[in-house]
């Protein structure tokens, strides 16, 4: 599965737009956000986006899980969302 | 219900703990958090209580959704997280 990969400079609203289209097409979908600011921008992306698919009667909720990630060749640790209908 | 309130500066593995005891004697948690440093703590903390409950046979989901709170008479913009199993 792609996931989309969230800064702390993401817009939340253009997030929830490409996760909304995603989950329209997949019917599930993955967010890896690393830091605070990149978490926060995510979980605001993942509220709006349960408004856009919430007509279409799907209720969104999220799993929250530790991933290890590589950057820059440094290990770090990175959130990733995994988004469903419940 | 009553609702845990995470600030940055929060311990992860404490707020799972009372998170997770939360949830097995109510079924369903809520946390509440201001700021991008809160939501960290909290995503981390829900990433946590999932493996403290999973043994349960407790599959921990979040659903996250904007509230308006008043914080020394000043609207501010929280996230909150209803915690739930699948």
């Amino acid at each position: 599965m792609e996931g989309l990969k969230v800064s702390a400079q993401s817009n939340p609203k253009s997030v929830a737009g490409a996760l909304a289209a995603i989950l329209r097409e997949k019917g599930h979908a993955e967010i890896q956000a690393v830091g605070a600011g990149a978490v926060n921008q995510a979980i605001k992306a993942i509220a709006i986006a349960r408004g856009f698919v919430a007509p279409n009667g799907i209720n969104l909720v999220t799993i929250p899980a530790f991933v290890e990630i590589s950057i820059d060749g440094e290990e770090r640790t990175a959130i990733k969302f995994i988004i469903e209908p419940r």
